[in-house]
């Protein structure tokens, strides 16, 4: 199989000693040795996401599952949600929780935009919602929104705050404590640099309590986090088979993490952002989130009007081994979405991409007809 | 980390290609070669369901998430299902069938014993259950149930039959089609000697009908696999990201068992088993199901009378790197759980751990007070 240059919505490339890590030999999912690394990766976990929450975990299935696992845990059936939508994921969680028997609320902004904290602020005035959720970093649009004023805001109105991470956690600031997030969700193949297949969680006492108040039976075993912590927490109850090599390559790559120190992580994802939206510039290209909202990790860009944009695709996959994003919903055919997430947020890799991407602009300049 | 010789209950040791293949660079969800290998490992897990079932496919979770996926969507709120109940695993699909608001009637056997198919019929001639619920190789205790008669029985009757064959796949005959099962999940852990974390799972054309007639909302997205289909099938519509690694290793593992070849495999677990059953008669040890329901590949072995059981594990553990299942349930403390899947079925396995088990039960011989 070729190796590519993942720079899409993620996965992302993943380094060599993480992929080491997944290659080891499988053990117990109640070794001891395992359940200390469980401890470690726990610990490490609570690092990226700066939080002291005890419950900090690894959901055994992709970042979706760490949506599901946290409504599907903290909504109950006919409570009101306010769900803010600015993209994709924010339709899918309001989507969910309808499917749960919520009475999801939609707060609607342009795609492309962030989620303002002031609208919100109105809209939990009006609908007295018990939780608010909102998704940090869009993936679907590269908007970056303000989490710290949008959970004061949900806090200020008692709604319990749930916050989408994804794309953000590990490429820039998350910060669960200090901005009062009572629970988020992340996938591990975005700026962790590991494989899809596992979602970080972490669960404020609030949350906790929500869940210890919950009336309604969960329809669900396998996200039952009250069951789920029993065997991360000092029990070790068996609840189902933990994906015992996917957490070995977490454990390695949040040591990788901590190796490195947040804020040089954060800066280096800053500064690949800049130089490519200074190189996008000079192409003539733009992006799709105002300054001030946009994401250093998922860049979506403006296709000019006479280019084929699947065409361009396809051609920096084919003649150069680069994977871009295309667009979803209703920016589909309009942007490509530039990922520089984790490994990649690297000066030579957006050197690489930017002589590819002129490369292939003059190559399909007017490919599609006016 | 320690490298064990994992005779539990699974995981089971991986072979060094199929860790090779979980460690090979990470490539996009919706790059071609990686749909390509999609396509191959769809045949891979027909040819071991032994079905043409279009869906077949690998839920991304372990496999308890392949339990939860196809009742999730096989099952609605206030429908009856009669569960048959013989070990842990199908209480935990009671259970789960109950939290998705379905009524679920426990058709209970002694723990230890097959699932009686004429007490199938019976109970589904009372019950008029519109599904039924089995474990064929049931995980907790060493049954192994005749699942050709007892999905008869669900056809008989009109019930959408649906089996778990988590611990039977890859180890011993299951034949999705030729028995008539509806629908049926497994896990990767066992018999399919991969690490846990994905779930193999095929529908048939009643289930796919079951699926499409369905009037409750499915209190789920991530398993919802309508959706999940679509990514799976010629669409490639994006559901989530799926666990690209994990899929490198499934269809790495079921190109080696395609190249041994099903009978020389199950014969080679056959053969492993009644190897050890005879070691383990000359240390005086007996197993818990009877003759002629005994599975192969997990062998419940009843702890002799003033035998510390968790000192022998832990011995086996600390001094020959072999690690063993504990009981679960009601036989927790009274029995061991030695398993002998996929690449461990083999002589020499067997014999390092009779040799092991000897020496320690000579040491730990009345470990335990009278």
């Amino acid at each position: 199989m070729r190796e590519a240059l993942l720079l899409g919505p993620g996965p992302s490339n993943v380094p060599a000693s993480v992929l080491a890590a997944l290659a080891r030999p499988t053990i117990g999912h109640l070794d001891p040795e395992f359940l200390a690394l469980m401890d470690g990766l726990q610990s490490g976990l609570r690092a990226v996401f700066r939080t002291a929450n005890r419950l900090t975990i690894a959901v055994s299935g992709t970042g979706s599952a760490g949506m599901e696992a946290l409504l599907t845990n903290l909504v109950e059936p006919r409570e009101r949600i306010l769900v803010c939508v600015n993209g994709v994921f924010g339709g899918r969680a309001a989507e969910l929780c309808r499917r749960l028997g919520a009475d999801a609320v939609e707060l609607t902004f342009p795609w492309g935009r962030p989620v303002d904290p002031a609208a919100v602020g109105e809209a939990l005035d009006r609908s007295a919602a018990k939780t608010l959720f909102f998704v940090h970093a869009e993936t679907s649009t590269g908007a970056l929104s303000d989490a710290a004023a949008i959970a004061a805001a949900g806090r200020e109105h008692g709604a319990l705050v749930v916050m989408d991470c994804v794309t953000s956690l590990g490429g820039l600031p998350v910060e669960i404590d200090a901005w009062g997030i009572d629970a988020a969700f992340s996938g591990t193949q975005k700026c962790l640099s590991v494989p899809p297949g596992l979602a970080p969680v972490t669960l404020g006492e609030r949350a906790l309590a929500r869940m210890d108040a919950r009336m309604a039976p969960l329809p669900s075993w396998y996200f039952d986090l009250g069951l789920v912590r029993r065997y991360w927490g000092p029990d070790r109850t068996y609840h189902h088979t933990a994906p015992v090599n996917m957490l070995y390559a977490l454990a390695a790559a949040l040591r990788e993490i901590a190796g490195e120190g947040l804020p040089a992580r954060f800066e280096r994802h800053a500064t690949a952002h800049a130089q490519l939206v200074a190189g996008l510039a000079a192409l003539g290209l733009s992006l799709v989130p105002p300054e001030g909202a946009r994401l250093p990790m998922l860049n979506c860009v403006r296709v000019p009007d006479r280019v084929d944009e699947a065409a361009v695709r396809a051609a920096l996959h084919a003649r150069h081994d680069i994977e871009i994003g295309a667009g979803l919903g209703e920016l589909r055919g309009k942007v490509w979405r530039i990922g520089l997430m984790g490994e990649n947020a690297r000066e030579g890799v957006v050197r690489r991409f930017l002589a590819a991407l002129s490369e292939e602009l003059r190559r399909h300049a007017a490919s599609r007809p006016a």
